[in-house]
């Protein structure tokens, strides 16, 4: 996928983050975390995805909201993701229009 | 972990939803989104963690944007999660008043 940014980069960049600011080690926050030290780095590098649960440890040992993480990570994977095709709702309350007579000649 | 809200079935849900108002069957937008029936479902059901790659494929054939449905997860999400303890931040450039000199007598 190469180019593509991933979620799991972007949550990775922002846990890391929040554990630099904290002037924290990888072994201290991942020894609070209970994930061993490699695997909280490669989460951190967006080398491993975490599951819910580990995602949800690591922001407890950083006492920040996983939810407070995701919302921010959501607005950064904004800025690089286009606005897809949206597929069409059906809308079942729409009555519609009934073609003009000429409309329905012509394509006949 | 029981009854923790766990990101898994937050995302699950709202895959699941979009795709139900969109009238679209498991097998219309697996085979869209080039994962397997039993795949999707069972992370529809917040049984399967669903990696970065296809949790943006899952999207990009329900025609929305991942970060959008973060957004709505995160936000689903705070409501189940308590405060945690904040970890303390360092503040460097913070200079402590100086104790007065009764209270330094009294502590001594």
């Amino acid at each position: 996928m190469g180019e593509t940014v991933v979620l799991r980069s972007l949550l990775g960049d922002a846990l890391r983050e929040t554990r630099l600011q904290q002037q924290r080690t990888l072994r201290e926050v991942s020894s609070a975390a209970r994930v061993s030290l490699g695997y909280l780095s490669e989460v951190e590098r967006g080398q491993k995805e975490a599951s819910s649960e580990l995602l949800a440890s690591i922001c407890r040992a950083l006492g920040v909201r996983l939810s407070d993480v995701l919302r921010d990570v959501s607005e950064e994977l904004a800025v690089f993701e286009p606005h897809p095709e949206p597929h069409p709702v059906p809308v079942l309350e729409v009555v519609p229009e009934p073609a003009p007579v000429s409309a329905v000649l012509s394509a006949a």
